[in-house]
């Protein structure tokens, strides 16, 4: 069960039942645009602000999750969730109506890998047969949170990321079969085989505009930990996904990875570079958010994994560990990553 | 295990190990000053902000915790935090210098119930033989962060709670023995035999300096919960202590249980009115914050259950979500409580 100093492997392993995901209008122009469940061109999602925009996403994502494999909300054991605002409001407000005992959660950008982790660990121990894992984020609120409320217009560095508007709920769950449209049990086909749960890893930098930078030495460490607890190298794993590092922090990552003897380059992506068209939609350094990693992981991955192309994945969403409060008051931006093991079964 | 609707049992109990309580000024000269592990004059603890005051007791708690166990951080598997700042970023920078993989939590108030409940899982289902639970709060970082600075000297209702300075670190182990002092193996006296998962509860109020009011159904339908899924009565537990619901919650509290035809009051009593002399003190309705409960717990509820007073308590603490940005756009003030079943053992 207990493998190395952060990593569990489960016996009973607990599959990916269903997932569903959510999107706002820039995402829906990206490259992942026609695989999300739901894209709206309305950012507002019919809302009178941006962060009850960001609740509507995460309710929607965790119905349209619920929905994909027949299971009612009572049925859900657990939920944890969050996302990146303040006191994990658009969660709060988000999920409040599907009356599901829940965990709120704060990982920044990696949480939808805290959420899977802990999710994975409450139904592998018996705990429920279902659990909801869910997070987002909106381009509007967390400008408002973190930056400038959007009027300002204010510029941007060739460093900064953009917030995905964008929510990824899944279920997970004890048995390997579901209920299908025909009411036909199926197999589902990915299973959650271990997890590496993040330290905090703080390389002392400071610069909240190139959020990359100060998450890559933690993706390192997590998916450098997840190597030696496993007893794997970069080989075992058709693909190791980061988070959100965009095009700054992959390059920091791959650099680090180098220097301790791990060659990622044919197999590593990164959320970020994956759910926008960079340069054409004007994004800078990539997406980001916890929207990011946990819709690409949905639309993206999950189907690919499902239909066998790739046996086994090591998902790594990442967070940038900071407050306006914080790197007001000069402290440095400390990542966090934990790392998934997605199998093909 | 699984026990009716929101709770969990557990067959191989989790014990408390040993725990560690810091707190402020204004804590020490209250009813339990003098069984606080550690208080200063100085609620800056010798730092130049709020926050990072905050951090420093955080840091501490786990410090005293560990050390009245003689563990090493990196015997700890993993530790559940968080802390009612944006971003739970007292938490983050507290607990950074310990390096064991952590699971960023957020609960309001309810915290130290959701992260002891999450720490007695992994425990229980095998993840580690110890976790660290810890939740801070702070007077001056709660007024800054959900009021006014300290010095614009604002005016408090009557129906307010004062936020406590403090912090809990709770070491929660899969041994029943602890080394002493004397390098002794002794038996540790208090187990987690079982935890109830909170669900939102929302009636609708909108005052965020009533938080005793808005929190007090969520208190009610969490205990009325735990009573259902283990089949118990008031009678079975010796106390029944909820966070911080303070005079105006407390009142609510008995009246609802009341009407669903629950007597508590010969058996309840509350973090928020025990931590300070609230008349003497002029806290108005009594104390709260994330400290509240989890000093309280350290300092007053463990070391009697530890002596056999009590066989068995009933730990609720109760959280009020929402933010600055939340009630400014007129939103609700939902609550939260997560039950915890300590017994001695």
């Amino acid at each position: 069960m207990i493998k190395g100093k952060q990593s569990l492997s489960f016996t009973r392993t607990p599959y990916i039942t269903s997932s569903g995901c959510v999107a706002g209008s820039k995402e829906a122009k990206g490259p992942l645009g026609k695989k999300i469940d739901m894209t709206n061109q309305d950012d507002l999602f019919g809302e009178k602000t941006w962060e009850a925009a960001e609740s509507e996403m995460q309710k929607e994502a965790c119905i349209v999750a619920l929905g994909k494999a027949h299971v009612d909300p009572a049925q859900v054991r657990y939920l944890y969730g969050g996302d990146l605002l303040r006191q994990g409001i658009a969660t709060t407000m988000g999920i409040e109506s599907l009356q599901i005992p829940m965990f709120g959660l704060f990982g920044a950008c990696s949480t939808s890998g805290e959420a899977l982790a802990l999710g994975a660990m409450s139904v592998a121990a018996g705990y429920g047969n279902y659990v909801l894992a869910v997070t987002s984020s909106h381009f509007g609120s967390a400008e408002k949170e973190f930056r400038f409320p959007l009027g300002y217009a204010n510029q941007r560095p060739l460093s900064a990321q953009w917030t995905v508007t964008g929510s990824g709920a899944f279920l997970v769950g004890a048995e390997k079969s579901r209920l299908n449209t025909e009411g036909v049990r199926e197999n589902c086909h990915v299973r959650i085989a271990g997890v590496t749960i993040g330290k905090i890893v703080d390389y002392g930098l400071k610069d909240s505009q190139n959020m990359g930078a100060c998450m890559a030495p933690a993706a390192a460490d997590t998916i450098q930990q997840n190597f030696e607890d496993f007893g794997r190298t970069a080989n075992d794993y058709d693909r190791i996904f980061t988070g959100d590092l965009g095009q700054v922090g992959q390059t920091i990552l791959l650099d680090i990875m180098n220097n301790r003897g791990y060659d990622l380059k044919d197999r590593h992506q990164d959320c970020g570079l994956i759910i926008y068209h960079r340069i054409k939609q004007d994004v800078h350094a990539g997406g980001s958010g916890c929207g990011c990693a946990a819709v690409t992981l949905s639309s993206y991955i999950l189907p690919k994994i499902a239909k066998g192309e790739w046996k086994r994945v090591l998902f790594v969403p990442t967070g940038a560990l900071m407050s306006t409060v914080s790197y007001n008051e000069g402290d440095s931006v400390p990542g966090i990553a934990h790392g998934i093991v997605l199998e093909h079964c």
